[in-house]
């Protein structure tokens, strides 16, 4: 009797390793199953999605899956499609790739296929993760573009709605690689109620079941935590004004640090490696 | 009877306002006396001092200075010479001009004059500012280079000594405008102990002698408080390695705004005004 897979949600900050180690990507391999995976890859954020699902078809082949389809939604009325529906029974991992996220919320936001996707990873039942745009639609508000160089301001950002996967979170990715701390902070000054995450280029914030979120690969996780905010004029002010903020929490966490996302601290390695269970 | 002049130290994050509301050289300016001070230009931080003096000397005369001088030091040997150090006892400001803060500091490190100079304003009996690589001397420790675009790590920052006018404070400058975020994350990882400031461009942190430091102009001054820093990963990777930091405090304070640099906190406007004095 195979033991059942303990799912989780992986958060990917794009450009992950696909050649080498694969570390993350094969973590999201065990965590669908390992060789009894049954794994959808969701390419519908990229313009080129023929090329990029089979990019993803062929490491998770590799890597020795039980059985891989590529879910091509390229317009919204294909995202009730039966035979999609019915492959998502039997998934045990869906892959949302890398693109454009306001493409990617455009086409799956509210479709059949996303709301059974969002259902199945919520109870438990199949390992989700996403890369790049993919993970940027996964808290319920959503950092669709927006600049760098300035400091922080409401106008360096803007925001769309996510498919509100995990919703306590606002994610940005490639993160320190594209100097995006003020956009995330600008994010945040609107949205004080979310956990930022910041996720580096092949690095990967995994949320497990029981709350923790784990770090793995070569970069950092960068959480802004709101939660004791004392002060800021976000209401005050305008699109381009700068923007205070007064007590945020700040985390970096790397490869082998957690961090629970409700109880909102990281887990210290060393002292209290034990209580975490 | 003149007011005796309210002294304080001008930290200002470089491209200041030099043309239309001159807001912060103009407190400079207000600070050093108006129309009794006597002001001093240091541009050794620039290999074209007489140029940028210049242009100082220019902007304070048509403020209505009283007297200036550039204090034109190109090599250690001049840091002593008897004219510049009589100017000194007269001056009531001080101006670090841009540049090179190694230059700087290699320059003018613990010679007659800059001691000298630390010792009236550290006495109150001077008013100083600091603009970029004048403003990126100010600590004990000094960020004397680096880069920008990778997570957090140790040879994303180089370290040197600064003048120590501010021994507490690890400044960094044109901080948002150059994404110095990582950097200035990456040197408080080898001095936790410090506090980061960075200072956006045409914006300034003001040290009252009271311990207040006040913000104004254009952008925000960014606060890294290590305080209750609860793990760093920081003596046991290489140096390209990404770095830990669990538990840090965060400010984004803009025009306006204070912090106290003993206390380590902000003051929240409406709610504790009152109690600042």
């Amino acid at each position: 009797m195979p033991k059942p897979t303990k799912t989780a949600i992986l958060v990917i900050g794009g450009a992950e390793d696909k050649v080498h180690g694969r570390e993350i990507l094969h973590t999201f391999f065990n965590r669908s199953g390992a060789a009894d995976a049954v794994i959808a890859i969701v390419p519908s954020a990229s313009r080129e999605p023929l090329l990029i699902g089979d990019r993803y078809r062929h490491i998770f082949e590799d890597m020795g899956a039980k059985r891989l389809e590529i879910i091509d939604i390229r317009e919204r009325s294909q995202a009730e499609d039966p035979k999609y529906m019915e492959f998502l029974e039997e998934c045990t991992g869906v892959f949302l790739t890398g693109g454009d996220q306001l493409r990617l919320c455009g086409l799956l936001a509210e479709t059949p296929i996303m709301e059974r996707i969002r259902d199945r990873v919520q109870k438990g039942e199949v390992t989700l993760a996403g890369t790049s745009a993919g993970a940027a639609v996964m808290g319920h508000h959503m950092i669709g573009g927006g600049g760098s160089g300035e400091s922080p301001n409401r106008s360096l950002v803007d925001m769309a709605m996510g498919l509100g996967i995990i919703p306590e979170v606002l994610v940005d990715q490639h993160f320190h690689n594209r100097n995006r701390m003020a956009r995330l902070l600008s994010a945040i000054a609107i949205h004080p109620d979310r956990l930022g995450v910041g996720i580096d280029e092949d690095t990967c914030a995994m949320f497990e079941q029981d709350g923790w979120i784990q770090v793995m690969g070569k970069g950092t996780v960068t959480i802004v935590d709101a939660q004791d905010l004392s002060y800021t004029n976000q209401m005050d002010v305008g699109v381009t004004d700068p923007l205070s903020l007064h007590s945020l929490r700040l985390h970096i966490l790397c490869h082998g640090d957690r961090y629970h996302l409700y109880q909102r601290h990281p887990l210290t390695p060393m002292t209290d490696e034990k209580s975490a269970g």
